[in-house]
């Protein structure tokens, strides 16, 4: 049974999996219709059967403003198959749903499908134009390995995981050691999700490749250390809920990491950043523990008014600005956090202390995010 | 777009949640019902929110036996919610779908969805009973690293992928070099899923904790090398496709992980097993192979009388019953391809190949596959 505040382990996945027919060995494939299916001009078209229902729709977030519309219906057809073709839309990284009479649906047709906390969904991929693939496209560069550990952690006493990148090269100069970037996911993610969703290894093996950033090694941990109780507002959880995630990342992720691979233990070989939720607890650890590391980027989230951090950092800015070699952040001008981001922004210019703050285009959505990637490990360790 | 016969860059990954609430951060959870849920007596119940609906039943391969049904039909409740509890099922992994009206559906509240090749699914695990957990349950003993590796393939120069599972303490001692399984899947999944549905680092983790396995690396590649045309029955293709993937094995997996890790390079130290479609190739390029391999497991999958590979072992059996320490054969009595590996069996026993043959409960499933694995790993390397 699940309980809010027990932890059970679970499993979900992503696969992309080989094009073509599979319907020549073993059970029959689930569906016989191809769904979506991307056409070289960038439209998609999609595809659906279910023949006794009334309305299927289309929805897909990260759509949404490439097609001026939170959801696209779909139209009945020959042998009770529904279809919409949409677009042409930009390159990028698309993840949708449909609603058959009011029922979410994964597209059964679809060969890539990731799910996380808020459930499954289908996703699809339009490349970049010929010779200039997207910054987050798989291109023929060396590859860096990606590690899964499973670790019992000092905060929690239960099982976890984490997920570590390792540039192309690791492991070949026997006395090298990497500069670390511990890197956060959202609340509607686990320590997969940077890899499945955000693509940090190819995003890294590109700029790597390109000369653009440092290789580095990247740690993604699990940032739900403890759950919160469902409705609660007090914020004595939330202050518990932090000091339970700095505990394990700090005494259980770091040590192991710091154990398993050769990696820098300086805070000039060590930045912290993340997304949403990871953002919050990035700039919290970042800015709380300035002697562990000196690069620090938030992605979206941002840290309330009244946060102790703040506090502190209030108290001695001039600790911070010596330590600190960058504090990025950025946000999009669509994201329901705008107005605090924009807070923090103000309060750290109140304070003096040196930061970028950027905001671009795009919503509370990966397409930002890992734009955000993008342009932030190239910042780093130089 | 996705076009027959064509192969693209493949993905896959496992997640592992923590349960409860998630109401309390950014958007809200897709769906607030709790299912499956799992009663301390085995008993599941599933739910399902379909207001308009006529019809909704559960489907599972997997609880099929157990519920002595192919599907079962859920109740629709208030507020337009379906709901069914079944069972009490055995201590397993139980995968499932709905059936909306005749749409396929993957349950919206399920946080354990798996996708492969045939599209996703939901599941849900029983636990052994109090002290007596299930060989293939998650259990407090220390814990291996799978690590996930892209590279271009010598035989089809296009990015493929694989999953390697390193015991735990490996890289501790400098000098020690493992024995090493090559472990292949079938044609429905990837290199992922030995890991994310077969739980085979979970079980490698506890049969060493027990001291009832030795201490390996598994590696587990992708077996999908190239796509057969759709309705070819033509034998031609079929040997061109075995012959690409032991190609890409040989050639390009084996170097890697050789160059990669510290495995044994002898027949001695080198076991070659898999499930369905992997069990075909594992039979084909271990005993194709004695050189090579001395260890080789066939779970479900058999290869056809017809088979060069049979051909060359007829003409001289005392080579392989030299080489091999072990040719392991395994079927469930439910299994489709009963009659090929009983024909299997028939042929190895008239051409004098030493060799283990085992009928067991069960059919084509993973539940089946988990449990021999379980049974392999223990004979291996001794």
């Amino acid at each position: 049974m699940r309980q809010p505040g027990r932890m059970i382990p679970v499993l979900a996945g992503l696969v992309l999996l080989a094009a073509g027919s599979d319907a020549t060995r073993g059970q029959a494939p689930r569906s016989p219709l191809v769904s979506p299916e991307v056409q070289p001009d960038g439209k998609i078209t999609f595809r659906l059967h279910a023949p006794k229902a009334e309305k299927v729709v289309l929805n897909s977030g990260e759509m949404q403003a490439a097609l001026k519309a939170a959801s696209t219906p779909l139209e009945k057809g020959e042998g009770g198959v529904w279809s919409v073709t949409v677009g042409p839309l930009p390159p990028g990284i698309y993840d949708y749903s449909f609603n058959v009479d009011g029922v979410v649906l994964t597209d059964p047709s679809s060969p890539d499908v990731f799910g996380n906390r808020r459930g499954s969904r289908g996703f699809v991929e339009v490349p970049g134009p010929k010779g200039r693939p997207r910054t987050d496209e798989w291109r023929d560069v060396p590859h860096g390995v990606v590690s899964i550990h499973w670790y019992t952690s000092a905060a929690t006493g239960v099982r976890r995981r984490l997920h570590v990148y390792t540039p192309p090269g690791y492991g070949k100069e026997a006395d090298r050691k990497y500069p670390v970037l511990y890197l956060l996911h959202g609340s509607g993610d686990n320590d997969s999700h940077w890899m499945l969703i955000g693509r940090a290894n190819v995003i890294a093996d590109n700029l790597i490749a390109d000369g653009k950033a440092v290789p580095l090694v990247i740690v993604m941990p699990d940032g739900h250390v403890r759950e919160r109780p469902p409705g609660e507002l007090d914020d004595k959880p939330r202050q518990e809920i932090r000091a339970a995630f700095e505990k394990d990342l700090l005494e259980s992720v770091v040590p192991l990491v710091e154990s398993a691979y050769r990696i820098r233990t300086d805070a000039a070989g060590r930045a912290v950043a993340g997304l949403s939720m990871g953002s919050a607890q990035a700039l919290a650890v970042g800015l709380g523990n300035p002697e562990k590391f000196a690069w620090v980027g938030g992605f979206s989230g941002a840290l309330r008014a009244d946060d102790p951090v703040l506090a502190r950092l209030r108290s001695d800015p001039a600790r911070a600005n010596e330590r600190l070699k960058l504090l990025w952040l950025a946000i999009g001008k669509d994201d329901v956090g705008l107005k605090g981001k924009r807070d923090l922004d103000a309060a750290l210019k109140e304070m003096g202390v040196k930061h970028e703050y950027h905001e671009t285009e795009g919503a509370h959505r990966w397409s930002v995010w890992r734009q955000y990637l993008a342009e932030f490990l190239p910042r780093l360790f130089r």
